[in-house]
């Protein structure tokens, strides 16, 4: 069994305004200091898979049909064994 | 200038409904071998300091207070420089 942990966040050029507003939030808070925040998602798929080589190929599938939007956003994913 | 990169998940306990729509989803896409999905948040916060003590209290409050539901959620954090 393998843990496919997944970053999917937004590109660097696609505004996030939900993260503009916990900024915003964390200032009128009285944290001052920060100054951007970006937001993602991130997910933990259990896969029954002893091939390293294969999951890569089965989660990369997976992010780019339906865990990512791949017009807004990236992806990065690492494989730990469970 | 540090970021400190926030992962917000779902207590063990916790039911989590949009995971076990996406393991449904996967398998229904032809992905078997996916055994469960768990989902989370991930936030990069910006946060203009260089004391890594006094940020690592700071995004510990920011957590408690606004960025983590603690009766559900549990969050853990790494500090970079950027």
């Amino acid at each position: 069994m393998m843990i496919a942990k997944i970053h999917v966040t937004l590109k660097g050029s696609v505004l996030d305004p939900q993260g503009t507003t916990i900024t915003k939030s964390l200032n009128s808070l009285g944290y001052d200091e920060v100054r951007d925040v970006r937001i993602g998602k991130y997910m933990e798929v259990k896969i029954d898979t002893t091939d390293r080589k294969i999951a890569e190929e089965r989660v990369t599938e997976m992010c780019e049909k339906l865990l990512a939007n791949t017009v807004i956003e990236k992806y990065e994913f690492e494989l730990v064994e469970a």
